[in-house]
């Protein structure tokens, strides 16, 4: 068996969205073992329980002898508060393991990838199984667990690559959960931003980003409308603060927030890697 | 006479809102001349006009040697596209002059600011006389075209001093408009963004803001109501990132997307500063 340690981070799934993605895995994925931990339903205010609850809930998971992978559960807002002090908490059992998740959880993948503790991996998260196909999401997570790399992003292209929503990229700029992206393609996706809000991001992003092999596309999903149209669109925002930074526009990615989310191994992929 | 050039760097206004401005400034402001720019009314897309008109309109207000001051008569989103370029093409007329706004006319005020040109001064704009009380708002701004300091924020301490807008400050951060705000008050307010979200833009914020002499609050309004309560205020949130950075919190400011929006000039305060 492969035993998957589920947490939340940042906000809480609730008992019927673990029962489906437990059910589709024992129907599909015999040899998973998923282990929902009681944190994913924890609720205080905005978040899946406090500050310390998660990050505890998380040390226990990334230090879980006995789990292959820890999942995040899902985003929202809020792992960003505990990812400085969940990479100094991790020991050597967290060291050999995947980390996957994307949106928000895109802080610990960041802080992960810049301390070069486990595999941080962009990818789908059980909340996915309530989207509009989002079956397929949670089978390309579960075959990623199972060691079978069908489900990465066609398009990564032997250099070294990171995923991340926009606004989280956007704000993790600064910090000290920010690695060091030089010689990387980074793919930025964005979900329910206006277009001159996702212009102002691409305005800062692209001037912290010098060094960078590149920048692709991810999707953009659930713009709302506005007042008027902005003017250009999505890629087109892209290409142009790309150019004026000087950074190489790369084309798009099947990543986002949506169930066509490819995987998206941090680093450098290598074919049937192992959960 | 003091002649005050208004152009709109980000978004337009409509002539109703130039013709009111223009009747309250002739009626209590006699020294005053206000005069609009016909790019003020321009429109595309999102914007005042193309990057282009918006930098051109810039450039006449601020080179016209018979103007004492730029207004930017309306915020929302834009500026940070021709902020570089206004910088490189302003002369020496422009080194004497006051440019006043706010919001996302941030971006300007912050670029002015790093190259020392002019008296970059966050206060009230021409839009403002449509919000409750808004008349108010417009008189300060136009006393202080009159060199009658009487709307400054009177928490201004001493310390050189700057306000934002905290989304145009968040994304300001390492860009080449941002100035060195080290041993300054920085004040932030903020309109329309969720409590998670101001959360997050203060994590970036503070962690990039080490050096700072301290950070004050302005006003938060219009926060959207989210699905649950965050579960605390805004001031919790600044008290809270401020203490994680070092950075002391030295209590509130009247300054916001608000009438009561008190006028900050950057850098060191002078009393009965001339426009």
């Amino acid at each position: 068996m492969t035993r998957v340690a589920i947490c939340a981070p940042a906000t809480p799934i609730t008992r019927d969205v673990a029962a489906e993605v437990t059910a589709l895995a024992a129907s599909e994925f015999p040899a998973l073992d998923l282990d929902f931990h009681e944190q994913c339903f924890a609720q205080e205010g905005h978040f899946a329980g406090p500050d310390a609850l998660r990050l505890s809930a998380l040390l226990e998971c990334a230090n879980d002898p006995s789990a292959e992978a820890v999942w995040f559960a899902k985003g929202g807002y809020g792992s960003n508060r505990i990812a400085s002090e969940a990479v100094t908490g991790l020991g050597a059992n967290a060291r050999g393991k995947t980390f996957m998740g994307y949106s928000d959880c895109g802080f610990l993948l960041a802080a992960l990838y810049r301390e070069r503790i486990g595999r941080p991996v962009h990818g789908p998260m059980p909340l996915d199984i309530r989207r509009d196909g989002g079956s397929e999401a949670i089978r390309r997570a579960l075959q990623w667990f199972s060691s079978d790399a069908a489900g990465q992003e066609p398009r990564l292209d032997g250099r070294p690559t990171v995923a991340f929503n926009l606004m989280t990229l956007a704000t993790l700029i600064g910090t000290p959960l920010m690695p060091d992206l030089r010689g990387h393609v980074v793919i930025v996706e964005e979900v329910a931003e206006h277009l001159y809000a996702i212009d102002r991001l691409f305005f800062h992003v692209a001037a912290n980003l010098t060094g960078v092999a590149g920048i692709r596309l991810g999707m953009v999903t659930a713009v709302p409308e506005n007042d008027r149209p902005f003017g250009s669109e999505a890629e087109d925002i892209a290409r142009y603060w790309c150019e004026r930074a000087s950074i190489p526009y790369l084309g798009r990615a099947e990543v986002g927030h949506h169930a066509a989310n490819r995987i998206v191994p941090f680093g450098l992929a290598a074919p049937a890697r192992r959960a």
